[in-house]
Formats: C-alpha cells, structure tokens, sequence
C-alpha cells in the first residue's frame, strides 16, 4: 500500500509542495527513510537532515520549511505540527496493516444474557461479560478481560489481555486499557475499631464497603497493571483525554482533570482532585485529600502533601550522587540545626564585638 | 428493605434515642440524608449538621450527643465508634442487595480431582485449582482465578478476578484479595558466580530456589495488583486483620504483624519484620533484613533502612515546593559541607579575635 | 530420593572429603540440618556452626576449611562458592520432587492454526496463542498467559498464569516470567496538539504508534506484574541474565545490559540505556533518555536525572527518622539560602574587623 501526498494531505490537511502524485508507503526518521517513506521534522536542531534526506517527502513546519537553503528537488507536507501529524499518518498505516479482526463473540467467553453486546464488537476468548454489561460499538475485548455487572463500555474501545472492570463503572468511548489493567477494585478504607493500648489493645479494623464506581471520560488511555480504584459513596472521575502510563495506582474518590498525563508508578492517594492539563512525573506521590490546579507539573519522583493551587512546575526529589557524597551531605542536612545555632552563636559574637567596638 | 432501628440496633449494638419503629433502607451522609436514611457523625466538626439533618436517625456518640442543643424530633443509636458502626450497617444493606450468586462451579472451571472445593464455594468461570488445593466454604473464586497445587483457602474468602495464588501457600478465612494480586511468586534470590572483573567478567547469576510459601492470617485485605513473594527456605508471614492496599509488593520471607495497614506503591524488601498495628504510608520503601517495632507509623514516601524498634512516627519525605526554588536548595545541600567549612572558618577567626583581646 | 556426596560431586563439582558414600536427600541450614541433609557455609562469620551442626555434609571454600580446628567425623564438598553450589543443587532436588507435568495443549487453549508450539511444551488452560506465534522446545505457559501473534518465546522458558505478551516480541531461552507480568504494551507517547492557553486551550493529545517490539535475551527473570513495554519504532532490549523483580516498569525503548538486576518498584523511563552488571536498587527511578555505564549501582529509592557513565555506587535517599526532627531539618533545608546568606554576612563582617584591624 501506498499513497500519494495528495491523497495524504486530502485527509490530514496540510499544503503539498513538490510533487502531489509521489506515492510514499510507510514512515522512517529523517536519515533512515527512502524514497517510498515518509519522514518528518519536529524539532529545528534536525534542519540539517532535511537537506540530505532521501526520503519522498517531509512533514514540516512553516517556520521550519522558511529556515530550508533550498526546497529543490524535495516534497513537503507543510503542516503546523509535523509530530502530531505523524502519529495521525503513522496510525492510519498501521490500521491498514493490521489484520482484520471479525467481530462476534468468542466461543469461549461468557457472556450474560443480559448483557447487552453490540454487533460490531469483538469479544476475544474466555473473557467474561456479567449481567447487565453493556459493550459498544466496535469495542474489542480481547482475552480473558472481565466486565462487571452493570459496567459500560463506550464505542471504539480497545482492552488489552487480562484487563478487570469490576461491576457498576462506566468508561468512556475510545479507551485503550492496557493489559491487566484493573478499574473498580475497592478503595482503601477501614475504620478503627480498637480499645486498649500496646499489647492490651482489642478490636479490628471495620471495611467501610465501596459503594461509589469509576466514571471515566472518552480518549482515556490507561497503561498496563495500572489500578484505580472504585469510590466510597461517589465515583472516581477520570474526564476526558486523560493519558495514564503503567503501574500507576489512583485511589478512591481522586478526580483527574481533563488531557492530564500521568507518568508510570505515580501514586495519587484517595480523595484528590488533580486540575486539566496537568503533567504528573514518574514515580510521584500525591497526597490524599488535596487539590492541584490546572496546568499544575510535579517532575519526576516529588512527593506533593498539601494543595498546589497554581500552575508551576514542583518537586521534591535530588538527583543521585556519589553515594560518599551523598552520606556526607545528608548527615550535615541531619544536624542543620546545629550548623545554625553555630551561625547564631557567632552572629550573637559579633554582635558582642560591634557593641564593644 | 427498611430496618426499623430497634432491628439495627438489635443486631448491631447501641442504644435508640426517639423512635425505634422508625424505618432506615439506606445510607446517606448527614447533609443529604432523607427521611429513609441513616446517616452518622463521625467527626464533631459536623455537629452542627446533626441539628438540621432531614435523616431518619443518626448514629452518634455519647459525647458527641451530649453536646447536642437539642434531640428533639430526631431519632439517634447511640453507639461509642459511630463510624465502624455505620461501616457494618452499610456492609449488611450492600449483602441484602447483592444479587446472590449460586454455589458450584463454572463448567469452565478446571477443577483437579484431588482438589477439595467446599459445596458452598462458588467457583466463576476460567478458574483453575491444581492438584491438592482445598477451597473451604463460602470461598467465591471469580473469573480467571488460579490456585496451585496444595494451596488452601480459608472459608469465606473472596478473590476478585484474575488472583494467581502459587502452590504451597496458606490463605486464612475471610480474605478478601482484589483483581491481578500475586500471592506465592518466587523470592528475588541469586548467587553471584562471576569470575574477573570488568570486560573481563563472566559467570552468571545462579538462582536460589524459593522452597517456603505464604501464610496469610484471618481477615486480610488485599489490594489489586498487589505482589507478595514466597519464602526461600521458610513461609513470608502475613498475620491477621493485615489490610494492604494496591500495588504494593512484599519480599520474601517478610512478616508483617497483625492489624498493620500498608497504603498503595509501598514497598518492604526481603526478610524484614514489621511488628504489630504499623501503618506503613504510600510509596514508603523499606530496606531488607531490619525490623520495624510495634505502633510504628512511617509517613508516606518514606524510605526505612535501617530498624526502628520503637514506636513513633518516622519521616524522610520532603513536600514539592516550586521547582527554581528547590533547586536553589537542592545546590546548597550538595556543597553544604562547604557552608559548615565556612563557618569553622568564621569561628576559628573569632577564637583569634577573643584570643587577641 | 538421597544421593551420595560423590554422586553429587560428579555432577556439580567439587572435592569430596570424608565419606564420598554419605547419601543426603535434600538441603537445611547448618544449624538446622540432619544427618540426610546437605548444609552450606557462604559466610565465614558462621564458621563455628560447622563444627556443631548435624549435617551429613557440607559445603564449603577452600579458604574456610583451611580455618576450621578440626575436620575430623564430618564430610565435606569443598568448592570456591558454596551459596552458588547449594543453589544447583537445591534446583536438581527440587525438579526430581516436582510433579512431572505432561506436555501438550490443554483443550482449554486457544493456539491458532499458524504458531507453531514444540510437542514438548506444555500449554496450560485458556492459554491464548495467536497466529503466527512460535513456542520453543519444553516451554511451559501455564493457566492464562496469553501469547501475542508472531511472538517467539524461547526453548525452556516458563511463563506463570496470567502473563501476557504482546504482538511481536522475542523471548529468549529459558525465560522465566511471573504471574501478571505485562511484555510489549505501548510505550507512552503522545504529541500535543493544542491551541491557545488556560482555559481557552483547545486540541488533544495525539497517541504515537508504537510499532517496535521487545526484545530478550537468554536466562532472563521477570518479576510478578512488571510492566516491559514496546519501542516507539525499535525494540526495547533486556540483554540475557538480566533479572528483574517484581512491579517493575521498564519504558519503551530502554536497553537493560547483560547480567544487570533491578530490584522492585523501579522504575526506568524511556529510552534510557543501563550498562551491564549494574544493581538498581528497590524503587529507584530513573528518567528517560540517560545512559547508566557498566557497574553502576543505584542504592534503594534513589532517583537518577543525569547520565551517570562512570561505575561507581549512586544515592539520592534519606533514611526515614523521627517525624519532628525531619521537619525541622526540613524547614532549615527550605530556608537554607538564608543560612548561606547569614554566613556571607559574618564573613563580610569579619573582613571589615580584619581590615579596622
């Protein structure tokens, strides 16, 4: 398959310059790609390459393409944002490459009789859909995914192997859910039950039941072994376009804005509102019981405890060093305190002197 | 279903105040609670709320009612932990709902002969128990469970889809273990066998076999996705009334005492012990091999690496602050060997200062 | 089963001293072990328990048998890594006592008609494998694992239930993968496509294809519900004998060096290169686009933001002491300009002293 830069900027958008019946069939980066692909030009410090590249055509800025010595002999799409529409180009190949999958339900899965399941739907082996369920339009199940009773699954949704919505969730259309993924598991509440101290202490930990769900907006993509859990009285909310990475843990009753990324093995403990258009690091921390502003960045491995109601960029990590450094330093940060009081003690000194003086 | 509150508290405990033929179906908290509804204060800073309520009774405590300005035309059950209380109200209305699910297994369950599976068990569909297992009564096995040879099952225990219990381990009554936790996956054991150094080095990593299981006491929780290791020699211990939460992962040959809470992401490396009603926060990491004391309390993001036998709370978190700003401090604290030369420096200047006077 | 020391002794190596006719049946620590039972000394620190212990043999170096009083009525191999040793063998005892399992595919499974799975591998129930998929001599997938279509996995390897494998990704030999263990889902990307800023932001995130595979070598374990994804265009890479534990993230495109061991809830971001013989420790982080060299070791909870070429042992994490303490050491770090700051002030009022002077 192949497509000319007609037919490409036809459905994409973009200006061709050069020729519009070049016939490109794939993508490569700028130094690798040939004549039959495909390249693009996202960041300017690349420029060079564009000069020497034998690929048939390039996706470039405007900016970009007025910085070229020369657009001779060269085909461009020019487009404001080459990277995203490369990605848009890039799926569009795939999807044609992929083999077709036919929709219908495996022999193999379980599905409830009162489930409702569309016909567009692929429902892969030994998946289980309860009562009450309700699968969309072109969603794909594949296998062994668990739908709850009651649980909705919007159209055009894909789940990866393994993947568990518990019972009375909703998840928007268009979600990727990578395998093994888990959405409604219950939150993490008990109440203390106890009398006495030390070893004379009596008593248990109560379950407080869960009883809210997980709504979750349409374009979501959640990564692989992620866990969110399920609300105590409401739901967990996670809007629209929200983009979560693997082993990522959200607790009850957290409300994630709109088109916020969150990096792999952050945790946001429950009842936490994250804003729109936030960017969460890898391996953060969120506290319980906070609020984060829109367009509020935590980089990599902070910890956040209390409200960030603007938008900044915070942390809390340091970066590895010698470990001998590392001891050193950390165990003058330990007795900081005295380093003060000497500072103290010499500013009360000097004090001293000036008075005497 | 509506329970009068003399049934409530014929069953639960506590004393009606007003009119126990009152009828309560559900649960609400106190601002929003209806005339069919038992709401609860668990927090005196609700007080007020108390007072202008529409529920049909509320739970509350003796104090807390004591400092009521008025009872009058409301009902109240007058119980000393109101919100454990309305834990396990709330509990017994969710188990009146829930439709109930038969007892037997799926015929898509593989079930080895030698297996010992309860009549009131309910195994769900795709779920695997291996030779020598025994699934004790009123276990619920959801779908794509899978349990190894030998392992039991304690009566009443819950496992949400996609649970794999490994052989040889002990699982005790009343567990409840959410969807893709790893009980029983082999310790993390190597012996280096490497000769020379550098390029130079080869050899290879040789792995120790993990011959103990897993113990698991009565009444635990744990939370989805969650990894707990087997023992090398000897069984990883986790005591009763243990309530983890997701993705947390437990080395091998751990002990975790009873009644300890351990919140999302955290981390315990191979044979520590952590004593009696710990609550280890989120992400907190703790070293291999020291152990933790009884009522010790370690604050979320943490890292323990050494023992700390004493009760307290222990910290070593920092909260995110703006990102210029901790950079600043983050500088300083690498050269902060550097101030405390200085102010030797300074002090050694002033002893001259005092020695010349 | 009981074999002789000179049995053991041909197959593993070693010296045999005293009765080469001494037959143990199975392993125990030197204080704990029989007559029947093989014990070894890997630290010499428990030297004087070999003089007392019960075992029929033991294991132990050449350099520790030269310290010993007495060798007199005991039996021993003598070899230079006793832990590596007793780990063979521990092995070999534990496969002669393992339930022999019979190859073949479970009628449960699901194997398309185009992979290609050894008659000697053995294919657990509702195992899923997809077209084009190839599994090598004596594999053992077992209950659930579900194989991606034209992935290999290598001769010997043994995936627990529930491990799921991607499209198009290579195992190599005896791989050993737990429970829940996710290979190959989408590394995270995403272009931005927006317009405008705060709330008037419009567009959306634009997900990039992720079209590489991963890529492993020989002899690799991976821990239970860690997470390996996908390159973006080129493999992600783990080098052979790399071990991994478990919830581990690993993100698209890194390469992981031969014989490397990361411990659990690390975290690698994308694209980021580990040299061989490294040890990241337990909940390390470190960011995309770094390159650790050889033989660097991260201690646990450490994060890394730079490229750390040289080996060499690297920390960023403080040991979790009293809570009040830290936070005043906390609070002085926040405010540790102002300190630099008194400082600079003494100094410059001190050389004013020294200039009056």
């Amino acid at each position: 398959m192949a497509f000319t830069l007609e037919d490409i900027a036809g459905r994409f958008g973009g200006e061709v310059i050069g020729d519009p019946t070049q016939r490109v069939g794939s993508l490569a980066p700028l130094d690798q790609a040939g004549p039959q692909q495909l390249a693009f030009l996202a960041n300017p410090k690349y420029l060079s390459q564009v000069e020497t590249t034998r690929a048939g055509a390039v996706l470039i800025s405007p900016d970009d393409l007025e910085k070229l010595a020369s657009r001779e002999a060269r085909n461009f799409i020019v487009t404001p944002n080459p990277y995203a529409y490369f990605a848009r180009v890039a799926q569009a190949f795939i999807d044609l490459a992929a083999p077709k999958v036919q929709p219908g339900v495996h022999p193999s899965a379980h599905v409830d009789a009162t489930a409702k399941v569309a016909a567009s739907a692929v429902i892969g082996p030994n998946v289980t859909v309860e009562a009450g369920a309700t699968i969309g339009e072109h969603v794909r199940l594949d296998a062994n995914v668990f739908i709850g009773r009651g649980t909705q699954v919007g159209e055009g949704s894909h789940f990866y192997p393994g993947v568990t919505v518990y019972h009375g969730c909703k998840i928007g259309a268009r979600a990727i859910v990578h395998a093994g993924a888990v959405i409604g598991s219950d939150g993490f509440g008990f109440a203390p039950d106890f009398k006495g101290d030390g070893d004379a202490r009596t008593g248990s930990w109560v379950k407080i039941p869960q009883v809210g769900g997980v709504s979750i907006g349409t374009d979501v993509e959640i990564g692989a072994n992620t866990t969110i859990d399920r609300g105590a009285m409401a739901d967990t909310i996670i809007e629209e376009c929200v983009k979560i990475d693997n082993l990522v843990q959200i607790g009850h009753n957290c409300k994630v804005g709109a088109y916020t990324v969150i990096a792999g093995c952050a945790g946001i403990a429950g009842s936490t509102t994250i804003g729109r258009h936030c960017m969460i690091g890898g391996a953060v921390g969120v506290a319980g019981h906070v609020t984060l502003g829109d367009y509020v960045i935590v980089t990599a491995k902070s910890g956040v405890s209390k409200s960030l109601p603007k938008a900044g960029i915070y942390t809390s990590a340091f970066p590895a060093v010698d470990h001998a450094d590392w001891n050193k330093s950390a165990a003058l940060l330990r007795n900081i305190d005295k380093l003060r009081d000497r500072i103290r003690a010499l500013e009360a000194a000097a004090q001293k002197v000036q008075g005497d003086a």
